[in-house]
């Protein structure tokens, strides 16, 4: 499977070398976070580090600030862009009573097209989902952590209007890091100020989200529903509450798969290996301080 | 809920009048289309008739050729091209899978972003089809009865070569009007020629597909799946076998459901007795003898 890797950096006229001998390394494997110290410990010449996510966490201990780190931040963009709005019209449409149906359900359901979009993070998921939905007639809030505005949105405000921002949506979508900071962020407080018709997805980390608050919003129609790829604890476990709630559909982190990703980290590593070896600026640099 | 398009008439200048004085009917109610021949008798003076669907199979019989009869050709096409999408990425995004749940399943996927797409059918619902997926990289061919391209399609063939175009398909969409030519369009043979990778998706009319033949090619793994708004029959029957398949997603004709239609077809309305009333050409005519 990592062929596609080895070509890509030959292709960029770099040259595959030992570990020992590497000045670059191209961390192709995200399963394998735990082997990560270990490797770079015998790479005593490492300059830069390419790792394979845009969501770093598992590494983001072995964060050496003397060596340039990039990570594949918008690369999957488009895939879990395309994701968000799977799961909104599955909940606007209403495929979570449609699809278990064994007999012709009532009819119901809302249009994406015109409706009211809050997106938490402005990073390149929004900035694709903004992409994709131009044509829709969607009206879209960005909340992000400093005041310039988003290409594409409606608005951007800033994490201090957030109240306003998330009560005044037909759907808010979390598409921000997993940081200190946005670590559950979807309280009561945040449930309890979305309108009682809107539907929260989340595409970003299961952390965002505190669960409990989310299983008893859910449970008292305090919102619509919740469309979720990321859950805390992922994977879900047996049993769990969530699982039994007719509005949450849970989808098991396929914004991007291994098989919708290759190809485009594969390109991201041919340019970065390409601008390495002119000397230029690499793209999806980490800030090692933010986390991201 | 009428009120709706008693106001478009008003607003556009006309008035309302008992049927027996109207010279023009906007006929507001498309499940009462039995006593639709009844009204049209005590109607002696009438020009001119305004049905309330897009698809006008149940008033077809009664097409009287010497007044003009329009529809709502063309204005349900955006909630019904939104529901493709949503049909599409539900089947692509295995949501058939993943919905019914309640163990975190398997990862899988595939993307609409960049998939090839072919239509049969080139009106309203393929117009706005094209329209909002144009920032989606997604090759589309549609198909129709004449050779005029169709504007925002990669190439438009015409039906004489549709076997091509549906074996280079990741998803076929079935967008037509349902006329004794489109009648059981897709059998036996059609469903062989698909890729058995793609995904059939019908939001035109159940007839369009020959049922029986649909529940063969699902079980054997012809295609990947079908996402129906509309089946025959319709409503489909407890107990048919179509409810029990995994790979078949089936929502209850709700491509456009009242609530989305009754704003689209009101403005349709004041748009035509505007024009009626300063002579102008109406928008939606029908084709008496095509049947659309």
């Amino acid at each position: 499977m990592f062929e596609a890797m080895v070509e890509a950096v030959l292709d960029a006229g770099g040259e595959p070398v030992p570990v020992a001998e590497a000045s670059a390394l191209m961390w192709a494997d995200p399963a394998a976070a735990l082997e990560f110290p270990l490797v770079v410990a015998e790479a005593p010449d490492l300059e830069w580090v390419q790792l394979p996510y845009a969501g770093i966490e598992t590494f983001a201990a072995n964060l050496d600030p003397a060596i340039v780190w990039t990570c594949g931040k918008g690369v999957y963009a488009d895939p879990v862009a395309e994701h968000v709005i799977t799961l909104t019209l599955a909940g606007f449409r209403h495929l979570h009573t449609s699809i278990p149906a064994t007999s012709w359900p009532s009819q119901q359901g809302r249009n994406l097209l015109g409706a009211r979009m809050t997106i938490i993070g402005a990073g390149g998921i929004t900035e694709s989902l903004l992409r994709l939905l131009e044509p829709w007639n969607v009206t879209t809030t960005v909340v992000r952590r400093t005041p310039e505005p988003l290409m594409g949105a409606n608005r951007t405000v800033m994490i201090d209007a957030l109240q306003e921002a998330i009560s005044t949506a037909d759907v808010v979508v979390l598409a921000a890091a997993h940081t200190a900071e946005t670590h559950g962020l979807v309280d009561s407080a945040f449930l309890e100020a979305m309108d009682d018709d809107a539907w929260l997805v989340n595409v970003a980390r299961g952390g965002l989200v505190d669960t409990d608050a989310l299983v008893v919003a859910l449970s008292e129609g305090l919102i619509a529903g919740a469309a979720l790829d990321v859950t805390e604890p992922e994977p879900l476990p047996d049993g769990h509450p969530l699982w039994d709630l007719e509005n949450c559909i849970i989808t098991p982190h396929v914004g991007n798969t291994p098989e919708m990703g290759l190809p485009l980290i594969a390109e991201r590593v041919r340019q970065n290996v390409e601008r390495w070896i002119a000397g230029d600026d690499l793209i999806g640099l980490v800030d090692v301080e933010a986390g991201y």
